[in-house]
Parts: C-alpha cells; sequence; structure tokens
C-alpha cells in the first residue's frame, strides 16, 4: 500500500504513527502541500478532494480522509474495539477532532508555523486559539475520568487526538493547565513502536 | 432512546430521517440553539462538548456527534455495509461532509437563513459560498457516475450529505449545473419512510 502525505502534516501523520504500531508496511509518497501538489491533475485524478493523507490500495483503488483510513487500517486489532458502543465512542472522537479540534488547533499551527502569522491574520490566528481552548478543554475532562478516550486501553481516538495536539506548542497552546493531557500525550510517546511527526520515513522504508 | 435535537438543524435531521427509514423508535427531546439550550450546565453536563444531535442511550449513556450516532444505529442494517472497504468509504463520505462540507454549506445556510446575512458577515458568506461549491463538485463527480456514494444501494453516508445538500438552496446556492446531485437528491425523498426536516415529530411520536 502507498500512502501519499506531508511530512509536516498531523493528518498524515496519524497514518505513519498507527502503521508503525501496527507494524503495517506503508510506502511513503512525499507530496509538498506548500509547493501545491494536492492541486495538480495528476493529484485531483486520485483524490478529487485535493487532500492528503491519501491511501492507494495494492488493488489500485484510493481511500481519503485521516480518520477514514485509520478505520480501515486497525478493522481487527486492539485499536478499534469490536463492541457496538465502543467503536461509535471512537467515531465520536474522531468527528470531535475534525470538527472542533483540527480547524482550531491545526489552522492556528499552520497559521502561526508555517504562515509566520501575518499581521492580516492575527484576528483569524485568535479566534483559531480560543477553540482549540474549548476542545482541549473537553479533552482534558475525559481524560482526568479515564487514562484513554475510549475503554482501558489506546484506540485509534487516540491516535488521532494526539496528532495534533502533541504540536499544539507549535500553534502557540500553553498546556500548562491541561494535567491530564500532559500524561496521556506522555503515555502515547511512550509506546512500544511510536516514530515522531517530521520526517518522512516510514517504519519500513520500502 | 431520546434524541436530543433541534428540528431546523441539518444535523439533527440525519438521525431523524434515519431513524424513520429504518423504523427505530427515538423520543425527541427539542432543544433551542439560538436560545443557549446547548450552553446551560444542564445540557453540558450530558455533552461537554455543547452540541446536539445527542442519543442518549436507554441505559442513561450519551452519544454525541451525528455521523457517529448513525452508525451506531445503522450497524448491522443494510445502511451501513460490512465489507472493510465500504465501510472505510462510508466514513470517507462522512468525514468528508463533516470537514469539506458542512462548515461551507451550513453555515452559509445559518448566516443567511438565520441571520439574514448582516452585512458585516457577507465577505465570509461568499468564501464559505466557494468552499460549498467545491464540495458539490466533489459530489457531482461522485454521482455522474454511481446512483449512491458508496456501493449499490443507499447508505448512511447518502443520509450525511443528503442533510445540508437539501436545503443548500436555502443558503443561496444553485444547483442547476449539479444534476446528477439533483436526481440523486429525488431518488433519496423519495425512499419509502423519507421524512422531511423542520418539525419537532418523530416517525414514532411517544
Ligand atoms: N479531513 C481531511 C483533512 C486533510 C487535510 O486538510 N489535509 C491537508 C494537509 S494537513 C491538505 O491536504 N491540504 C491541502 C489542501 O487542502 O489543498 C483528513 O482528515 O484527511
Ligand atoms: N460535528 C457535530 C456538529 C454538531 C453541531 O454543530 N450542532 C449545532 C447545531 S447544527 C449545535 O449544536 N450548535 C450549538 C453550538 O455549537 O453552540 C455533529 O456532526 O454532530
Amino acid at each position: 500500500m502507498n500512502l501519499y502525505g506531508d511530512s509536516r502534516s498531523g493528518n498524515c501523520y496519524k497514518i505513519k504513527l498507527l502503521a508503525a504500531l501496527l507494524d503495517i508496511r506503508l510506502v511513503w509518497i512525499g507530496i509538498d502541500i506548500l509547493a501545491g501538489d494536492t492541486h495538480n491533475d495528476d493529484f485531483l485524478g486520485r483524490n478529487p478532494n485535493g487532500k492528503i493523507p491519501l491511501l492507494e490500495l495494492d488493488d489500485g483503488q484510493f481511500l481519503a480522509e485521516s480518520n477514514a483510513i485509520l478505520n480501515y487500517l486497525a478493522e481487527g486489532t486492539d485499536w478499534l474495539p469490536s463492541d457496538r458502543l465502543a467503536r461509535a465512542q471512537v467515531l465520536q472522537w474522531q468527528f470531535f477532532e475534525q470538527y472542533s479540534h483540527e480547524p482550531y488547533i491545526a489552522v492556528a499551527r499552520f497559521i502561526s508555523l508555517y504562515l509566520g502569522l501575518p499581521e492580516d491574520r492575527r484576528a483569524e490566528y485568535e479566534s483559531r486559539k480560543a477553540g482549540g481552548y474549548r476542545a482541549l478543554d473537553v479533552m482534558e475532562r475525559q481524560l482526568s475520568q479515564s487514562r484513554w478516550l475510549v475503554g482501558d486501553s489506546p484506540t485509534i481516538a487516540d491516535i488521532s487526538l494526539y496528532a495534533y495536539t502533541h504540536v499544539a506548542h507549535e500553534g502557540g497552546f500553553e498546556l500548562e493547565n491541561y494535567p491530564a493531557i500532559r500524561a496521556w500525550l506522555a503515555r502515547i510517546s511512550s509506546l512500544p513502536g511510536h516514530v515522531p511527526i517530521g520526517d518522512d520515513s516510514l517504519s519500513h522504508p520500502q
């Protein structure tokens, strides 16, 4: 299987991290978002929505959306429970991530880290930060009651939310007031097989 | 099971529509978003993220996020395939809905229909409309190749995307150039058991 991804992207890192934890062999195909690689005709033929990560299966079919890819790869493993309600709770956190977390924390990080916080986006940046802290509040509440987001072992819900939470400081977020989140981040980063964000190598280079 | 919802919300309508199509009995508990009902302490105790729809199971547990609720309710029915890749494709469309469709089409509708398109939000409204048309382009491309978004029968992916697409005109969207979407909307609205958005009654009143 091939994964089209940009090493700086938390959405792409979700897949890289799960693949490493599960020892799944993926070939990483580097895409440079800032250079517009997701907008050329070749790429749009693979994913008409023009976004990465994008998984290419061995039969040539494509699957987009980071969280859909996680569900696909984790099926049948401990990272995706089989119980009906637990599965729905995993999805609840993943939809929370895409709707209430990523658009604030990842976008604040993008504006500040990649665009250098230009003056004409400062107001937007501040409002993204406010939304990001609201999402962190919701996570802190859960993680002060349980070690993992769903059930009592790590699932792909934890991976989805780890991706941008662990680099939230790069977007200007302070985690001082979030002790449960900090303890959870440390638990994830010490899982056997954990790999860092930010380089284009996968656990199994081609 | 109880469903906390606002009858004007497309996210809540997704659940109402699936429940009607599957003949699932849900008790509708009316919530007025504009009156701030999702922000009082009672409601935040049920869903710390302060959003509807919210499903209350018979044992008192809560499940949030419209698409997680759809997956929970559809499990084991024809509306959610059992094949691993098909399930992931359903999720792909649902994450697309939450990330690339709803924030544009639902929010444009909200600004125009509920807020009356105030002058100070016109620039935002126009940019939401542009994003909404990009999402419609992606859907049109798929629906000109297949009758349903995934496989050859309707799934909860169709329900998720129907919810705000069928009221997109209320946000100022023109569907003239989207014949495949219009035919698909008509197919969904003529499914046996289909119910309209916009009133607080469920198929099975208590
Ligand atoms: N909902 C998508 C979001 C993916 C996304 O926004 N990817 C960014 C990189 S982090 C991208 O491809 N941006 C290029 C673009 O939108 O043009 C997912 O979870 O995979
Ligand atoms: N991702 C959520 C979005 C839900 C959502 O935004 N609900 C709106 C009504 S359509 C709401 O509760 N708004 C009140 C608020 O955010 O304060 C889902 O799919 O359920």
